[in-house]
């Protein structure tokens, strides 16, 4: 595997499978000096958990697992403030009993990775999907949240990261109001076409079946010239965070896919200069705030398809795999409780892949010039 | 910058400016004993250059710079065969004459990364765009077809990697023929469809204007198990590849976008034993290869989105800088002559940072079991 | 500091301060499926505690603190094998009390980095050194010993290193004895010399003093071929690893600085075939079974300078600083109890890194050749 | 391979086999805006180059052939300032004529590489050495003086890097004067002793032999703060960038193995304040400047430990290997003109490694402190 850490100075290395005794993250590279609220970080975790996540207006669909998600920090804080030295933190699995896990021992879950982990590895953590569970995350929030409060510091305060949810189950919000985002169950950033969704949603739950959705990202107070040309360009490493988490099947950054039916006319963002000459100004943000791979000042906003919750209630059609490793046809009904629409959850999520990407460029940044 | 190495095994470092004296790369990490056809590296260039590009049906809208790109090898191979050492390759810049680049030199072109690069380095390399330029991919397709002739090598010759064009100024394919695709001038799957294409494109251009389009690419024969969970996934590595090539704006994996408005029970990819039971064949397709970031062996599949060229003959409303950083607005009108569309330019780079990423993840998966 | 992690494929990320609430690991790069004993984790961790260094016969002068480090695996190993993924492991610091630092907060002790953590990061965790502190090698501890099972299981059984002192208090052994390592508390490989090194450091440690040694290392089992030239040559690579310990003034390899005042003829290992002709022979070992930075098949040795133990209990001449950053001298007298001799303590740690080197350079040998 | 890329931030990455058509590097993460003079990177190479290095007085026995070596900058600078983006450099190899290398193919010549490159690789590039030849070095010198340029701008012309010759053919310096290594063949800090250095190396050289030598280096002007704990401590990576060049045997820092023998009170460096107590003065400097792999602001000391020459012209007890890679036994004359003391020429290289490491760490601190 040994791809678990991410970054070149400010670095995040998880570990943990779903059902391990814990899982946790080491965050190198955090300057030192920085005040760290390890409060915040707990409210990051509390935020992400299930019992948040559902389906309908009573949040009867949320996946039964309640993880009581307590970040325990073990180092790299002194007197509040970072020490310059990596910050471990741990939080344990606490409501992951041994249970029979039947079928699922031998059979592969169509939409899930069972079938590539197995391929990968010969071998395989059936524990609730070991270490390709959404659970992973929640050791990636618990960094970011590191990376924002690393940020603000950097920024005085200035950076400011927020996604939301923008589709879901195929209905889309008609208006962004902040303010409204935390105010419904989806992360919508329209309330009212959240009550739409969740409607949409309730329907599908009762079919058995799940349903995907598009999240959106904006970063504000990101100043020009973030991003390392060529192969650590600021699009290009918040592609790689953002499609790496689960679930994810695509991204686009400013105008993204329908810029590919512009033209450069309409497509290139005019500059103008500030009334005091002193900074730049953008009268449109096709470009989502990064040109060339680099920042431009503007606002930052990218976009993020999210598949549909492999986990349904119909019954699927797969294989299973026996000792000798031949497959054999099977259906499987998948049982428990699970989510029907993964995107309040992976807001957050987002959010922190987001946090943790710009962190390492603004440190890198500070060695572009002398 | 600091970041011109993609890579952890197989690993690609690029140099070089627009109009500096020449450009480059060292490819790192080719295991040793594999033949390398040389012929075939300048080959792959000779697709690249810009003469092939254009407009309309005379390609009369190309950009006139003759890029005579000659690969010269310098190393890391011996009697045929790569020697496990690094390879040098140097493509020397030899039509980019000095010449007066007018009010270019403080001015920022829109959609360029003229300013960006102006605000991360404080200073500027004005000549043809410097390391912004596209001219760089031509170090990257080297480097790319080193890439593809390991896979072929590493894979008995089953891995096949092609990109094509799928939409161009709003026209899309309707059907993919792989034998069309170098029979005409946009590289799209559906010479017909090239036609309306091309048609659509003169009238762009007479415009003094440019256009987008998307790129497809499929990769066949490529085995279950690459891709390095969490932070080195197949896709996320792939996002950061192809997201890194200049005017690439989005990418989306299998059914992508379209899997947010989806449900489960349609978007998973059921499986299927094989009649020997040895293998696993799936229904469907939507997964676009990879699940949990792993390929699951099916086909590999992503869409691309590129954005118009920047570079239009229309007047501009932009910004020029003076010594003292002040900023004053201005209306640009770019000379010269400038590729009216992309696509056809860009397949043969996304094919190389495919082949690129892929490289990497199969020698990296050597590692993956006992 | 963002260098926290050691390792290519095999790669280890430590975190943790002397006085914090615990230390840990993250391993990530473990092949899958291969037998991983925990016990065996705890007790390398139990053969490094303070509990066995000393200074006279009857282990007087060993560090007051108890660390009893309890090894508590997180991940990573299900159903008693390796899984694939990142291994975390916590070490608790359980007798961490806190107290008064007194005169330590502000004074820097000569010879440990107390000055230069504070030059560098404009702040200091003072609490028994905090991340500087040897206590910090308990994570690498545990994750070498990993490393020895991956090396195990990749070789065969055949990987053997043993560390052991050859010198200490200026007493050299007169043999090299395995069997005798563990059996005084010096780790000599020669327990008569043992004794009289015993006997030198009581009286060192009478006259409230310290001293250093030379620790040796030998390694068999490593077949030719491992070590990345040019710069992860196998030596390279160990000469950072264990040049990065605490205390470690110095490395040689082979004859090392011998080799210096030697001649060619004298110095060069000449080669004889096995008398089945399908291996190779030497017949000597002045390279220390390093050749241009890769193994050659030949036993590695290997030599470290380790110096005095900075905690001594004469009055000291050193400086203090106060909140605006003005130095002003004074003298120090050191309290608590401290080892006498880091020698014996250093071994495992010194065996610990070397098997971190070695899995990572294993593995990515992996890829070498087609 | 693939490890031919050194450092983090400042990274440089080189190619080029001894026979080859050339060799080079790629310089990245160089800031912008330096003031990069290309006349020094063509005097750094000059004073590496074969004619300087030598035996007798007349410097009879020097390497015959004349390697020219002209470094073409071909991109990363412009109007005489760094970029920020990588600087490659190529060095052609014009001599290298192509030759009957006669029983050198199958051959593997004691104390060179030749065997431990057939054992990785399985298959060898046998016309002088290949990638493992001294030659390689020549892009690590013009890297080191891009890297000196840096240090000289970074810190406003204090950093000085002076390596010199200690000891060669067992003869030892009796003072350290700078202004002397320069005036003679054997870049000794004192000439007199390299006039008895030289007789006994013409002594050696009669006799067909050859010999090793000690190092020295000296750097100044480093400010408190380099270096990265626990794994990129300055120590460490110094270690690593100086042992993995060719010849090299061992690496000691400040009193070295000398302070295996000493004790705390001896060996610990007492501090004083300076008399405006704004900074730190030390009584000794047994560290060597650096203290928990940080530098302490006093003068940073090492020493290496440089094997004799492996080509003698003695017979040599070796063996060939045929096709079906059986090994036979056999006596080995080695022809043509080799060096029989390294040292001098390897002084550049030590000096380069040097400040490729230092800048590295340089612009790594930058990211330390809030």
């Amino acid at each position: 595997m040994a791809q678990n850490t991410i970054g070149t100075i400010f670095k995040v290395t998880t570990f943990g499978e779903s059902h391990g005794a814990g899982l946790g993250c080491i965050v190198d590279g955090v300057p030192a000096g920085i005040k760290i609220d390890t409060d915040k970080i707990q409210s990051a975790l509390d935020r992400r958990k299930p019992g948040q996540s559902f389906g309908g207006k009573n949040n009867a669909s949320v996946t039964a697992r309640k993880e009581d998600d307590k970040a325990e920090i073990l180092s790299g804080i002194f007197e509040g403030k970072s020490e310059g030295t990596p910050i471990g933190i741990v939080i344990r699995n606490t409501s992951q009993h041994s249970k029979d896990y039947g079928n699922l021992v031998n059979t592969f879950r169509p939409g899930h990775a069972d079938y590539s982990f197995y391929a990968k590895y010969g071998f395989r953590d059936y524990r609730g999907g070991g270490r390709s569970s959404g659970r992973e995350t929640a050791a990636r929030v618990a960094a970011g949240d590191i990376a924002r409060q690393v940020l603000e510091a950097l920024s005085d305060g200035k950076v400011k990261i927020t996604a939301y949810t923008e589709k879901a189950a195929g209905v889309s919000i008609e208006k962004v109001d902040f303010s409204e985002i935390e105010q419904n169950s989806l992360r919508a950033a329209d309330s009212a076409a959240a009550e739409k969704m969740n409607a949409k949603i309730e329907e599908i739950r009762k079919n058995g079946d799940s349903c995907g959705g598009v999240i959106a990202c904006k970063i504000t107070g990101i100043p020009a010239g973030l991003g390392e040309p060529v192969f650590g360009k600021l699009d290009a490493e918040l592609a790689k965070g953002i499609v790496g988490i689960g679930a994810v099947k695509g991204i686009e950054f400013g105008a993204g896919f329908d810029a590919a039916d512009s033209t450069g006319s309409t497509n290139n963002d005019n500059m103008r200069a500030s009334s005091d000459k002193k900074s730049v100004e953008f009268e449109s943000n096709n470009a989502g705030g990064i040109i060339g791979g680099i920042s431009n000042g503007n606002e930052i906003f990218f976009r993020v398809a999210v598949k549909p919750v492999p986990s349904i209630f119909q019954s699927q059609k797969t294989i299973s795999v026996d000792e000798a490793g031949k497959y054999t046809d099977c259906d499987l009904v998948i049982e428990g409780r699970h989510d029907v629409c993964l995107c309040p959850r992976i807001v957050p999520v987002i959010e922190a892949m987001t946090a943790i990407t710009l962190a390492d460029l603004w440190l890198q940044n500070r060695a572009s010039k002398i």
